[in-house]
C-alpha cells in the first residue's frame, strides 16, 4: 500500500471543495479515504509513505482525444488551414510509419502525458499492436478508438481489432470508431452502426470539425454528419464526438437525446483556426463534455494546462461574457467528463474502490500563491511545471521531473528524431 | 566573465535562426559572441562556465504590461465584466494595500517571471518607492509607467517621480504614463501632453481595451481615446497603449505615425471577454507590436509561454486564417517588440554590448521533441518547465528551479497569503 498524507485533497466528489483526508492505494486501486484511526494504521501496511506537505492530491486529467504518435509531426507543418494540413503534409507523411516509428512516437507522447498529469488518453491511430506495447510497456491507460477508413471492407478489421483489444491487459480498452465522415463510405458508416447494434457498443469519430466538412456532408447527404451517423445507428449507444465546433440545435438535440460526448479540443480548433466550439449552448442543453489535446502535430503540445485555460477563455470570448464556463466546468470536463467519454468508469474520483489514477500538484510555487481558491488557480494559472507526481494504476509514472516507464527519455527523444529526419529527406 | 559553451544560440538578430557560437558575459554585459580562438580562451578568466550541453540560449522574455503587485487578487475575483471586476473588486481591495504589502507582493510576482523566463516588466502600480525596492533587492529590471488618475494636481506627482526614479539604479527606469482615459480628467491628460513636450518623452497608457470605454469616450468627447490622447499630445513623442483591442483605421494611424506601439494581452483580454485585437492588422500596417501578459487578477498568471500561445492562436480564429501571426512575430513581440516599447534598448538580442539578459530554455524534454523548428517548439508547445535558467544583468536569478534573489520564496508566499486574509475579512 501507498500512504499519501498530510496534503489537501479534491476527490472531485464534491466540485472543486478540498478535503483534509488521507488517500491510500493498494495495488491499482484507492483503498482508503478519510482520517485514520489509530487502530487503522496500526493494522496498515505501507511500502512507501508520501508526505504530501500541504500540497494537493487530485484526480489526474484524461486526454479524451488525441493522436499520440503524431509527435513526429510537431512544428513540421504549422500555419497552413486543416485541409491543407491533413491531405498534402499528414496523411502523406503518416503513410510511410512503421509499426516501431509508432511504437516509439507512442512512447514520446506519453512522456509529455506524464508531466502535464494526464494518465489515460483517448487514442485514435494505427498499427494498435505496437501501439498498445509502448503503453503496456510504459505503465500508461489507453483507450483505443477504431480509426478506419474507406469502403465497408474495413468493417472487418474494426471488429477483429474490437475483439482483440479489448480487455488485452487491464491498461487497455477499444471503442467502436472511425475516422470521419468525409474519410468514409456511406457503406462503411452503415456497417459501423451494424457493429453498434451488434455489441450494444458506443461509437467515437471525428463530428464536425470545419464549416466546410458539414457544408460538404449537407451537400452530399442532405444531413448534417450527426444526423447522418445518428440515422445510421452510430449512436444507437451513445459515443463521443471529437471537436463539435459547427453544431445545429438539432445535432446537439441528438447528442443530448442518445448520451453522446462532445469532446472539446479548443487548442487545435485555434491553432487550424476552425474556430470555437459551442461549449456554453451545450452545457447548457446537458450534453457531456470532455477536453481532448488533439495531435501534437495540430496544438502542437499535448499540456491539459493550457487545454483548461483556452477551454473557458475561448468561450468567454465567444459569448462575450467574462462569466461564461467557469473553472468548476473546466474541471469536471478535463478530469470526470473525458473519463466518461472513454468509458473509464472507475477513474473518477477519489473513492474507494476507484483506480487509483491520481496526481500531486505542487502548491509551493509562485504561479499558485496566494491560496484564494486552489480549483481556480489550477484552470486559470495553473502550469505544467505545478504537476510533481503521476500515479497511474497504482504506480508512480512521473515523480520531480524524472519518469519511470521502463526506457530512457534520451533514447525516445533520439528516435524521434531519427524517424522524422529519414522522413523528411 | 561567465561562459555559455556548447549550446545552441538564438541571438534574435536573424529572426528564429539558430547558429553554433559561444555567449560570454562580463559584469551585467554581453562581451562576446562567436566562436573564440585559442588565444581568446587562453586570455581570458572565467568565475563561471555554464555547459548547455546542446540546449538553446537566448533572449529572455520582456513583459510588456503588468501590474504585478496585484498577485494577491489572483483567483480572488474570477468570472466578471471588466468594469464589475475593476470598480467593485479590485480598486476597493487595493485601496487597503501598504507600501510595505506592495513590496512583499511585487517579490512574489518577481519568482513567477523569473519562471517564465521574463527578466523585465513596464509595470503599472502605485506606492514606487516599495515597488522598486523590490526589484533592486532581487536582481530584477522593471520599468515603471505612470499610473497615476484623476484631476490635474496630479500631473506633478507624476513628474516628480519621473525625475525621482529615472536612472535611481541601473535596473530601473520610469516613463511617463497615466492610468486611462475613463479615470482621468481632461485637465489631467492635457497636463501630461505638455510633460511630454517638456521631456520630449513618450508616454504610455491603457488604451481601448473595451468597447464600452471607447464607447463612453466618443460620447463624452466625440474622439476615441486614441484620437483624444494624441490631440492633447500625449503620443508626440511616441509611447504604447495597452491592450489596444478596439481601433480604428484612425487610431491606427496615429499609433503608426507617432511610432506608438500597441502593447497586446491577450490572456487577460479573453479572461475578462474583452475581445480579440486587431493585431494582424496593425501589423501590416507597420505598427510596432509587444506582449504583456496584464496583471495576475485578470490573467491569472504571469506566464509568456501562455501568452505567446494565445498571441498567435487568437489571431489565426480571429482571421480565420491557420497561417495568421506566425511563431516569428510572436517570438519578435515578447522578446524586442517588448524591449523597445519599454525603452530597454541595450536589451534587444544576443550581441556584443547588449545587457546580459539571457535565458536557458531546456530543449531535452518531451514537449521540446523532436527538433524540427526550435522557434516554432517554443511558441506552439513551449512551457515554463523549460526555463532552466534566467539571468537578468549579468547575475543568475533562477536556475533549475531555485530562484536566487535574495530572499526565501516561501516566507514571500506566506506574505501575500498573510496579506490577502486580511483584508478579505
Amino acid at each position: 500500500m501507498i500512504r499519501f498524507k498530510n496534503g489537501r485533497v479534491m476527490t472531485m466528489t464534491n466540485d472543486m471543495s478540498i478535503e483534509n483526508v488521507e488517500v491510500w492505494t493498494d495495488k491499482d486501486k484507492i483503498c482508503f479515504v478519510g482520517k485514520p484511526t489509530a487502530e487503522q494504521l496500526k493494522n496498515a501496511s505501507f511500502e512507501r509513505e508520501i508526505d504530501l506537505q500541504g500540497n494537493l492530491l487530485m484526480p489526474s486529467f484524461k486526454n479524451a482525444h488525441t493522436h499520440s504518435a503524431m509527435t513526429f509531426l510537431r512544428s513540421y507543418a504549422d500555419d497552413m488551414s486543416l485541409q491543407d494540413w491533413l491531405f498534402k503534409q499528414v496523411f502523406p507523411m503518416e503513410a510511410k510509419l512503421t509499426a516501431d516509428d509508432i511504437y516509439w512516437l507512442s512512447k514520446l507522447a506519453i512522456l509529455e502525458y506524464l508531466t502535464s498529469g494526464v494518465t489515460a488518453n483517448f487514442d485514435m491511430y494505427f498499427e494498435p499492436e505496437a501501439y498498445v506495447k509502448a503503453h503496456i510497456e510504459s505503465g500508461f491507460r489507453t483507450v483505443l478508438c477504431g480509426s478506419v477508413s474507406g469502403d465497408a471492407s474495413n468493417a472487418e478489421r474494426l471488429e477483429q481489432d474490437y475483439n482483440r483489444f479489448n480487455g488485452v491487459n487491464p491498461l487497455v480498452s477499444y471503442r467502436l470508431g472511425f475516422h470521419a465522415e468525409y474519410t468514409a463510405d456511406y457503406e462503411l458508416i452503415g456497417a459501423i452502426g451494424e457493429l453498434a447494434k451488434k455489441y450494444k457498443a458506443p461509437v467515437s469519430v471525428h463530428n464536425s470539425e470545419t464549416q466546410k466538412e458539414v457544408a460538404e456532408c449537407v451537400d452530399k447527404y442532405s444531413k448534417t454528419p450527426t444526423e447522418l451517423f445518428d440515422s445510421l445507428g452510430i449512436y444507437d449507444f451513445g459515443g463521443a464526438g471529437f471537436h463539435c465546433v459547427y453544431m445545429s440545435d438539432n445535432d446537439m438535440d441528438i447528442f443530448k437525446n442518445r448520451g453522446v460526448y462532445a469532446v472539446s479540443c479548443p487548442g487545435s480548433n485555434a491553432k487550424l483556426a476552425s474556430g470555437i466550439a459551442p461549449l456554453c449552448k451545450m452545457a447548457d442543453k446537458g450534453i457531456n463534455l470532455a477536453l481532448g489535446t488533439d495531435g501534437p502535430a495540430s496544438n502542437n503540445c499535448l499540456d491539459m494546462f493550457r487545454e483548461m485555460f483556452l477551454m473557458t477563455a475561448l468561450q468567454k470570448i465567444a459569448e462575450k461574457d467574462a462569466a461564461a464556463f467557469d473553472a468548476k466546468k473546466v474541471l469536471f470536463a478535463a478530469t470526470k467528463g473525458s473519463a466518461m467519454a472513454m468509458g473509464l468508469d472507475d477513474c473518477l474520483s477519489i473513492e474507494e474502490g476507484m483506480q487509483a489514477d491520481l496526481i500531486v500538484i505542487d502548491l509551493n510555487q509562485s504561479n499558485m500563491q496566494p491560496l484564494n481558491n486552489i480549483g481556480k488557480n489550477i484552470v486559470y494559472s495553473g502550469s505544467k511545471q505545478n504537476v510533481s507526481l503521476t500515479m497511474c494504476a497504482g504506480k508512480v509514472l512521473y515523480e520531480n521531473g524524472v519518469f519511470h516507464v521502463g526506457e530512457e527519455a534520451d533514447r525516445i527523444y533520439a528516435k524521434a528524431n531519427e524517424i522524422i529526419s529519414e522522413y523528411s529527406k
